[in-house]
Order: structure tokens, then C-alpha cells, then sequence
């Protein structure tokens, strides 16, 4: 069974602070500037283009590619489909953040095509989300959840056997899912939510580590592990949510082995 | 006659906290993040989506919307008049933010448009803006107020009995303007407008305020000493417009009833 | 021969933090928000457009424009050309950032596109970006440099001359040429690149100078030495990229004198 280690999470790290790769985003609007600033701050090198005249260029460049629909429209499906069919072409791993699915038909259906269609190797969501595409009935609030991570576990799992995908659930503790193996993170802080974009940018940096890492399943609980942990880092500073996302990215920029080794909580699982 | 009083506008925060009524934004590229972090800040929900497939079920969703023009293109316009006429279906409160009207005629014309058919329960604008839609010979540099909020009144009048809206000025001194009736908010700090955006976050709280208080005269104003009460609180910890942003949202985060009882400063009159 | 005095660049900053000179921005999602932010920090009002229904009105209030082709697509482009024609008509100066050019034919060939066409008085890029347009083989990592300044000098060197531009090269020591003239401003700290878009609040700034001083030359080399300086200022504050954000923005507002006569680090020499 496969387990997370420490060791190997720091590993990780320190590969993407030496070789800086290129993340590749075709995000929304509300959160370019903050999920570029978190890939920065970890060590990977950000990119951000949606015209569908460069999707083949930058693709190649790219050693990840991160789709979020958080504003999404028609021009920049049509983008996002190229991105990731160029990714599949060239072997790259995709991250897809369904932003807003169970919220509107839109974004439930374009989650579905580009999840059926563009063969991401991990899908990360909230409980809500991950539950409108695995389920038929649930609903999203806007683009916050309204359930929590465990009642999504089992969605996930469709999800994961149907697609052949890794899936992603965040929220109070996240949960990582393939097939029939499980990693719960139990890091993190209650102010994260309080900051927009804060999803996203788990999307983010689980695109970076699935840059360096060829396991989607550990590339995804290391993300979430090192997004909880720079969370309590920064929450250990802050006098509120305004305060406490500069001193998240500063978490990010100085994380050491030791931070992670004392401070990381994950449980694996196989049922 | 109305008046503002301290335990309402508790009342009403409270009740964002509580409720965290979902507020969709079609707003500008340059503010997205900025507002989305100030309505999770103050306990609201924020979402933003401006795609014509999906604004009906994202009204739908929501407690309030809230139209900004600071950075409009014709595909943008088109939905910010869908999600209004579907807002006045649905019943909820729309607050139009005019952008830059009267710096050019498109800004001036799509804000008379929406205006005048999207029947907004408040407009909020600076100076400027609010002459260039109230008068024929107001100019705007670029998005900046070249006028006093008090300059504006008048127009102001003009525009809420010819269109049945609320209307708020923000300056030194804002001015929210209900027909007769006149809420003067002298909260506020110097450094506000040295921080992009205040006043596209001023019309977001208003949004929030407005889904939770059936008055618009009210939520207008409680939304105005709240922005110039954090702004104080911000400005007290702060060393220039960088550090002010983060306090900013720190204040509207922790904002207590002392807080605002101490230091709310608003006076209404009729004439 | 031209030299850089820290009393001119002062004079130029009194006259910025006066006048409030509006510079027009049509830049990219990533950075409006931020450089929006660094423009009011700095004293100069900025206004954010893109809607071809609007470039002719918003260039005829601007002081000066700049144009950042970041986050492109067809129609931002054809805006982007528009306005700097416009601008060419009335005269006021065009700062030109060829964000990522070298990265995607799509990129290379708008940037020398603009810059053939639309007749900037500043082009301000990275080392990869300046030696993409200047030279044939040379390859941009997305948007981050792969070269040193001083590698692109003779590339920049031969797009002045076949431009008439001035070309500033950004990088741990800022690079400016025009024609047989070099400056090399030497301020900065290596955590200017870790923060997003810093290129980009350079070549707004840049845009801020150029509406106050006729000389290309010296604008550039004014606002190089104010990015690196206020770097320096914020470096000394700051726990990380996060904090640095704030502090940078907070370190342009309260830049004095003595700030700069004391850190200035400029040199110039003809060739």
C-alpha cells in the first residue's frame, strides 16, 4: 500500500525549488494573481495563457498543466479542451479544479466533458463539487460546499475507478482518493476558507507536484499536506484573513523539512 | 424619518456571519480577488460569473448581485443585463457600480442602460460618476472622482426620483441619497483611496448588506460606515497602502459591536 | 552624455505624486490589480481598459499608455493596437512589455507586431524577451528570463536603432539602452522575482516617468532605480514574497529623497 512519508514530501519539495517547473494555467480570473504568487513562493515557475493561438506552444513548454473553471466561458472551454488534449499528446500530468460544478449546469456539464474527454490524472475539488460529478443530486453554493470531505469519499471513488483519475477533496481534512486507496490529511486551519482562491491554489501547487512526482495519488496528498501546513504556519502569525494570505505565501517560500517532519498529518488507508 | 443606528447595522453583520448570503459579482478583472477576499472577510459568500450559459442559475443561487463596469466589453455588458433583468425576476437587490462613467461615452451610456432598465435598488459610485449620470456636464479621469461627494448630491436626487434607486456617493464624507432623505457617513481614512478598488469593494459590502436589510437607504449606508470604520481601524495599524489592504480586511474579518459603536459616525437629514 | 541624478529622479517624483498623471494600462489579468496598486503607491492615477468601444476616448484622457501583452488574445490584441495608434496621434508616450515573447510564436509575433507598428518610446522586458525580438534563437522559459541583462545589451542595441526605442532590460542589475547609450541600474533584491508580475509594475511604473520626463532614457532609468530601490526598502521588512508584496507597495508611497540619494546606484556610459 502506498504510504506518505516526510522523506519523500521533502523530496519533492526540494526537486521543485532546484528545477523550477513550469506550471501551465488556464485558471480564473479572481485567483491568476494569488495561485501564480503560491507557485512562486514554492519554487515552481508559473505560467498563465488561455488564447488558443499559443495552447500548443506553451503546452510544450510546460511540465504540468492546471485547468480551473472558476470563470469559465465558451472561448476559454474551447481552450481549455486543446490545453489538455496537447497535454495527453505529450504525456504531462493535468490537474482539474471543477470550480463551481453543482452550482450551474455550465459548470457541471464542462467538468464532466473535461473530465471524460481530457483524461486529467487528478481532479480537486470540494466536497460539493466532487459530489455533483460523482452524484446526481448534490448542490453547490456559489463555489463554497455545503458538505464535508468524508460525504464525498465514496463519489470519489466513482470518480476514480470510472475516469482513472486521482481525486482531490478538500475541506476541514482532505481526503485523497484512488481507487481503493485513501490519504486523509488532517492539516490545515479554519481562516484558509476565509480566503478566496484558497482551492485553487491546492490545484495549483498539486500541478507543481505532479510535475515532479509521477505518482498522481502522492503528487496530490503532498500538495494538500504542504498547502495545511503552510496554513497553520501562517495562521501562527496572522491577525486575520487579510494578513494571514501574505504570511501563507511567506509559509510556502520557507518551508523546511522540519516544519513538514513535525507538523504533517496523513493517514493512508486501503479498503 | 430614517435613521442609522449602531444596533441595526450590528444586527445586519451579524446576520451575514450567520446566513453568509451568497453575492454574485459580474465585476472588473482588477478588483476580483480584492472583493471576493472582503465579502468572505466580512461573512458573506462570494461568487463571480459572468458567462451568459450560466447566469441564470447563478442568480438563481443568489442573495444579491452586484454589477460592476470597471473594466466592460460588449459580451460582458450583454450579461450584466441578463443577470439584471433575471435579478428583477427573481426579487433580489442589485447594486450597480457606474465605473469610470463619464470618462467615456461607453461607460456613461452602458451605465445609463443598465441603470434605467435594470432597475438596481442602489447605485454606488464615486463623485464623478454619479454627476456623469445625473447631469449632462460632468467629466471622470479615468476612474478617479474629480469632484466632492457633496457636489453630487444634487444629481444624486435627481437619479433616485427619476429611477426609483438609492443612490451612494463615496468621498471624504459619503452621501447615500434616497429622494428627500440623506445619510452623510464621515468615516473613513486618507489612505482609502490610495488603495485600488475600495470602491468597488464599497459597492460588494452594500451587495451583502443589501441581501440581508429590506431598506436599501440602510443597507447602503451600514455598508458605508462599515468600509470607513475598517478603514480607520486599518489605517491605526498600517504603514502605507501595502500593509493597509491586508488591515483592512483584518478590521472587516474581527469587526466587533464596540468597534462600531465607538466609532460610527452618521447623520441623516431630510429635506 | 545623458547621466541619471538622483535630484531629477526626485524632481520626477514630485511631479508624479502632483500631478497624478493618468496612465492607461491594457495589461494582463495576472497584474492589474497589482500594478494598479503600485501606480496609486507611487502617486500616479491608473486606469485599466480594454474595450475597443472605448480605447479612443480613455487614450485621449491618458497621460500615458502602457500595453502588456501578459495574458493576450486576438481581441485584446487588436485593442492593444489601436490604442497605441492613438496614442501615436496624440503624442503621449507608449511603454510596450512584450510579456513572454520567445515563449509562443503567438507572443513573438504580436510583440514585433507592436513594436514595428505602434511606435513605443519604451520597450521593457526581461533578458529571454529582449533577445527574442532582437535576435532569432533565443528561447523564453513561459514568462521568466533564462539570460542575464547584460547577455541582451546588443540585441536591445539593435532594436533601438531599428525602432528608435528605448529598450530597458530588467533583471538583478536593469539594463537600459538606447542607441549608444547604457545605463545600468544596479538596485534590487533577488526577491523581486518571486513576487508575480514585478516585471510588469516595472514597465507600469516605467509609464508613470514617461508622462513626466521627455526624455525615453531617462524615464526608464528613473523608474528601474524606484523598483529597486523601494525592492531594497521592502526587503528589509519583509519575512518572505508575501510580506514583501505589502512592504514594496508601502516602500513606493513613502519613497523620500534621502531614500534615493542614498541607494541610488546608476551608471552610465556611450559606447
Amino acid at each position: 500500500m502506498i504510504s506518505i512519508e516526510p522523506g519523500e514530501l521533502w523530496s519533492d519539495l526540494e526537486t521543485i525549488r532546484k528545477k523550477s517547473p513550469l506550471v501551465h494555467n488556464i485558471t480564473n480570473y479572481v485567483v491568476m494573481n494569488s495561485t501564480a504568487n503560491a507557485l512562486l513562493a514554492l519554487g515552481a515557475s508559473p505560467v498563465m495563457a488561455h488564447a488558443a493561438e499559443e495552447i500548443e506552444d506553451m503546452v510544450g513548454l510546460a511540465s504540468a498543466l492546471v485547468v480551473n473553471i472558476g470563470t469559465l466561458s465558451p472561448a476559454w472551454v474551447f481552450s481549455m479542451r486543446k490545453a489538455m488534449s496537447e497535454a495527453g499528446k505529450k504525456g504531462i500530468p493535468v490537474v482539474l479544479d471543477p470550480v463551481g460544478a453543482g452550482a450551474t449546469r455550465f459548470r457541471s456539464e464542462t467538468a464532466l466533458t473535461l473530465l471524460s474527454e481530457g483524461k486529467p490524472a487528478i481532479v480537486r475539488g470540494n466536497a460539493s463539487e466532487i459530489l455533483a460529478l460523482g452524484a446526481q443530486d448534490a448542490k453547490t453554493k456559489g463555489v463554497d460546499s455545503l458538505h464535508r470531505s468524508d460525504e464525498a469519499v465514496e463519489a470519489a471513488r466513482i470518480l476514480s475507478e470510472k475516469f482513472g483519475v486521482t481525486v482531490s477533496i478538500s475541506g476541514p481534512s482532505d481526503m485523497v482518493v484512488n481507487g481503493k486507496k485513501l490519504a486523509v490529511v488532517s492539516n490545515g486551519h479554519p481562516m484558509m476558507p476565509r480566503v478566496t482562491g484558497m482551492g485553487c491554489t491546492a490545484s495549483a501547487l498539486t500541478g507543481a507536484f505532479a510535475a515532479v512526482n509521477p505518482s498522481a495519488f502522492k503528487a496530490a496528498a503532498h500538495a494538500m499536506a504542504v498547502m495545511g501546513i503552510a496554513g497553520e504556519l501562517a495562521a501562527g502569525k496572522a491577525a486575520g484573513p487579510g494578513t494571514f494570505q501574505a504570511c501563507f505565501i511567506d509559509a510556502l517560500y520557507s518551508l523546511g523539512l522540519k516544519d513538514i517532519s513535525e507538523k504533517i498529518r496523513v493517514e493512508t488507508r486501503e479498503s
